[in-house]
């Protein structure tokens, strides 16, 4: 079983103190919901972010990169095999855990009200059981919850590495630690445990991260 | 030189029987668009979609998938090292030829204004050139851009082969078509070149597709 842990990813509420941001009322009577159940979301909410959190404005209100790395991770023959597991550790110790059954909207407008009604409720239910859950917790309860306290860990920082040797000395059931951001790098101690790999000389996005580890992972343990 | 062929893709401007209906109206209306300039999108079209292509409902209008596929091929490392090309042919044949270095909008949103800004105009231009270029062709004409009479085929229909030996008796400059579509079958003569290969036994949605092609490339010939 390969576990995805995409750490620090920018996925928020919009936070209280920007709640009466004229721009923020704005975008919340368009999409008929309070403020207080929006996502903050760099696309529509870009110049607020600026306004509030002018230090981090560069990379606060990202569900987007969320969703194409989601996009490529529960696609993958590695999801439908049942070999994987995603886990989504949030900028606010919140921890999203996937059913890898779930069947994501393929509209980004869609997936968005998905992940309001999952901070809005706590867990989303489907036919068959839970689609999306949320737990309490931060960078290390995410190790327990996905049961390996020896990731591996990709980072542009890292050593670089042929991607082709990332998991040599790790087994099949093993966790990978991606960065869930598009700029900066972690805030969650991750390198308390290592200084990790980079798999590339120029920066990637994180699904093309993602595309990389599971097609490397299907073929080291043969999965296809 | 990896030639990425998407065919069939379900991406063209709203046909001009449906410009009067009550709901490409209203779409327009909030876009601030003529309907004659509008991509036609399924997320936000269907009924009227319904109402005048009964038979090919569950097809049209897909703009979505070509994006996932986009953003999964746009920013792999094959394409940031040089060594691919993408071209989508669509449905009306029209030809999608991409500037490997396009940097696409993150947001769906925007994507979709761009694809109108070029069937509209019939190329983005940026500061070193053309970024997206529209040619008028159909499936034989794709093949001549591309430079490739015998592309590797791809289809859920084709022989069921293990992905990594799809490109055992190609060389490294290749081409390979890849369904542009969610449901159905090709409906260029694509099946005049050969009964293609499958690499799977359910369906993947065709940026899955994309990531396994594009990995297994990357693998067979040492660019990772």
């Amino acid at each position: 079983m390969l576990n995805l842990l995409l750490v620090d990813t920018e996925l928020e509420i919009v936070p209280k103190i920007m709640a009466d941001d004229y721009a923020i009322r704005i975008n919340a009577k368009k999409r008929k919901k309070p403020a207080s159940k929006l996502l903050l979301d760099s696309n529509f909410m870009h110049a607020a972010i600026e306004r509030y959190f002018p230090s981090e404005s560069n990379r606060r209100g990202r569900p987007d990169i969320v969703y194409h790395f989601l996009e490529v991770a529960m696609e993958s023959i590695l999801n439908k095999k049942g070999e994987m597991r995603v886990w989504i550790h949030t900028r606010n110790n919140l921890i999203v855990e996937l059913n890898p059954q779930v069947r994501l909207p393929k509209s980004y407008n869609r997936f968005v009200g998905l992940m309001e009604d999952l901070f809005d409720k706590g867990q989303i239910i489907g036919p068959d059981g839970f689609l999306l859950r949320l737990h309490d917790g931060d960078f290390k309860t995410l190790l327990e919850l996905s049961g390996h306290s020896k990731p591996v860990i990709l980072s542009p920082k890292g050593t670089r590495t042929n991607i082709r040797k990332v998991f040599d000395v790790s087994g099949k059931d093993t966790s990978v630690i991606i960065g869930g951001f598009s700029e900066g790098d972690f805030r969650s101690p991750v390198y308390d445990l290592g200084h990790g790999y980079s798999i590339f000389d120029e920066e990637l996005t994180i699904w093309a991260v993602g595309m990389e580890l599971i097609c490397q992972y299907e073929r080291d343990f043969n999965i296809v």
